[in-house]
């Protein structure tokens, strides 16, 4: 289906006609580096939402889906990177309701109109004099090609700015979809509903209605941001908003083709965006597939997926271009899936390493090869069943460490 | 009720009467380090086990499970470390089988009385040779002081030994228990089961039946090793065994006051170890004590402690002299724990951070000061039911990263 849409180079949100925002400089870092994004949306936009199910949800997811469950059409999103506004009570709430009543007033759009997202450290209340400067000087540097200053302004511990954008061809009109996301640590999948500590926000062309890119967005999260884990932390302020203006005249509905083109791409660029996550991810230096197969049951292949993409055993036998299957094999045993350890075939990019529960007698020379490769695939066959699940991890060096004592989130 | 039993110095599993030991370079390791350890009972001993819960249970698990389940009676264990003998299917069976054999020839003892005990490399065939020429050596080496240089030879990544004893009066007369345990990684608590990456012998001159001595180890176990955490993996090795000589004539009967305190005598030597396991975890620098205390129920509270016991993210950040509650709410938050995030407190050393889910507005200067300390104890109280749990974790440090990056386990 991938010859139906294409990537634009350099895409981002504002690829998607209608849209526009910046990045800006509104002193939430002490670094100077940029830490205020807006998103603008010319015409008011269908809206989904996805977020952290951590009961100490922050204050501005608590105010998005307290928004979103209104049915509310947005026109903009503001974006602050530094302090996450989490942990914070009823004057965490209060900021984000007044950040998007100020941008909203600014903007001269309701301000049921303002969806709001945050990230940085938790337990310290909104700046909202810093909140104040960010939108003096965002509302302004609004552009139509703005999206790329936007990803660089909501970054924290990520080293490079995460957007993408691509162009989809739906019953002969072109359609665009554009994306851009932050996340580097705290990253996990594993519970229901998304858990990856990450902040994405999508826009697209397409008119698609509440419910319907509700349904989407759930389900392609589940197929992307959910596949990816970091740390296994999960954050209290993941959001991903997906706003739709309609502008390109394309009406898409629940069950036609169109729908399924539609999610397609949708999930071509959350994929993308999530790959890069993983290897931007805080002290990464390897992006690894891990995939069980031919399992009894979805749950028992995420289980034991997730176990293996979780152990910091594993991890940082990567980190130390280790094979060390025995590691996978021990995180497959305690991960809690039912299998059959003496028919469990283990291999590193088609190499086998374990067979049937013990040494396949490959020279370990020939798996180091595998490991020290950027990416890799480790693949676990239980021969047991007909499910399958996959996720992808980094590993863990001396730098995630550094990064996570050193910066104070 | 600790008046009733005192710590022997430099006690360890021979300062039980009626037990001898030995620890031997066979030649396991490259660094020519003790890697064989032999205990051995001048009459048969009642015994007990518990193990890993892991898929991959390792060779002697298997073995050691089955000969227990028959109401075996012990006179030795062999214990090596080097290779783990798991993943090994049934040459890996047949070499425990054959140890056991081999043990109980030049002891002159029955081979269903010798258990059989590995830690180390997964994966790799056990090398009979060696494991003969450790016997070789191990039994005439046996001493009746021998339990310290045992302890020494079944350590891995640990720096230090560890073995313990205390003496107990019951009934007038004195019962002692020793023990000696190694694990510094592959540490977790969390599923049914016992789920420390760790060996532990111990024996005691009391006379318990097999029944009693079982229930007693399990029930503290899960008060004491399955406390603990270093790194949230789980070993295909784990065995802890207790052996009751019967020597010191003092009955054990179930139900009785005197049952009452030999458990609380085993159970404060299994805490004394587990707790120098996790202080000499794989690159550990602190002992952290969580306890989630007031939640919905037991299971809530564990998953709770758990979480945050395993939370890359905390440990880091004490490592990194962070007290940092927000990451600590955040791994409380995702738990799966059912609580009211606005009515959580949370404490370090009895210093508030966060109280009704919000900065409890002590200066994180004080905060820093109580993480900076080798040991301290964080405290959430839900005020949301009466029930408690309390594990102990570590820190994660580059040492972490580096030993196992480094090490091929």
């Amino acid at each position: 289906m991938s010859d139906l849409f294409e990537f634009i180079e350099n895409g981002s949100p504002t690829s998607v006609p209608g849209f526009k925002a910046s990045g800006v400089v509104a002193g939430f870092k002490r670094s100077g580096a940029p830490d205020f994004a807006l998103l603008y949306s010319d015409t008011p936009a269908d809206a989904a939402g996805v977020f952290t199910t951590c009961r100490f949800a922050a204050a501005p997811v608590r105010y998005c889906r307290e928004l979103l469950s209104r049915g509310a059409k947005l026109r903009a999103v503001v974006i602050n990177s530094g302090i996450a506004n989490a942990c914070t009570g009823k004057p965490g709430l209060e900021a984000a309701r007044k950040t998007a009543a100020l941008a909203a007033a600014k903007l001269g759009v309701g301000p049921d109109q303002v969806a709001v997202a945050s990230t940085g450290r938790i337990g310290t209340q909104m700046n909202m004099d810093i909140i104040a400067r960010g939108l003096e000087l965002a509302v302004p540097a609004l552009s139509s090609d703005g999206g790329n200053d936007a990803s660089r302004a909501i970054m924290t511990t990520d080293t490079v700015p995460k957007a993408a954008a691509v162009k989809v061809k739906i019953g002969g009109a072109a359609v665009t979809i554009g994306a851009m996301t932050k996340g580097a640590g705290m990253i996990n999948p594993g519970l229901a509903g998304l858990h990856a500590t990450m902040l994405c926000f999508i826009t697209t062309d397409a008119s698609v209605d509440c419910a319907l890119l509700a349904e989407m967005l759930e389900e392609n999260a589940q197929n992307s941001f959910n596949r990816i884990t970091v740390d296994g932390d999960m954050s209290t302020n993941d959001t991903v908003l997906l706003l739709a203006n309609g502008a390109s005249g394309v009406v898409i509905r629940k069950g036609s083709a169109e729908a399924e083109v539609f999610k397609e791409a949708l999930l071509a660029v959350m994929k993308n965006l999530a790959r890069r996550m993983v290897k931007d991810g805080e002290g990464s230096t390897k992006l690894v597939t891990i995939e069980v197969v031919n399992a009894r049951s979805t749950a028992d292949a995420k289980l034991a997926a997730e176990s293996v993409a979780n152990s910091l055993l594993c991890k940082t036998a990567w980190f130390g271009n280790d094979p060390n299957w025995g590691r996978i094999a021990a995180a497959l045993g305690y991960s809690g899936a039912v299998f059959d350890p003496d028919k469990c075939d283990i291999s590193i990019d088609g190499l086998p390493v374990m067979t049937q529960g013990g040494d396949a007698g490959t020279p370990e020379s020939a798996a180091v090869e595998k490991v020290k490769k950027s990416e890799f695939t480790i693949r676990c066959d239980f021969h047991d069943g007909n499910f399958d699940y996959w996720v992808w991890s980094s590993d863990v060096s001396y730098d995630y460490v550094k990064i996570n004592a050193d910066y104070h989130t």
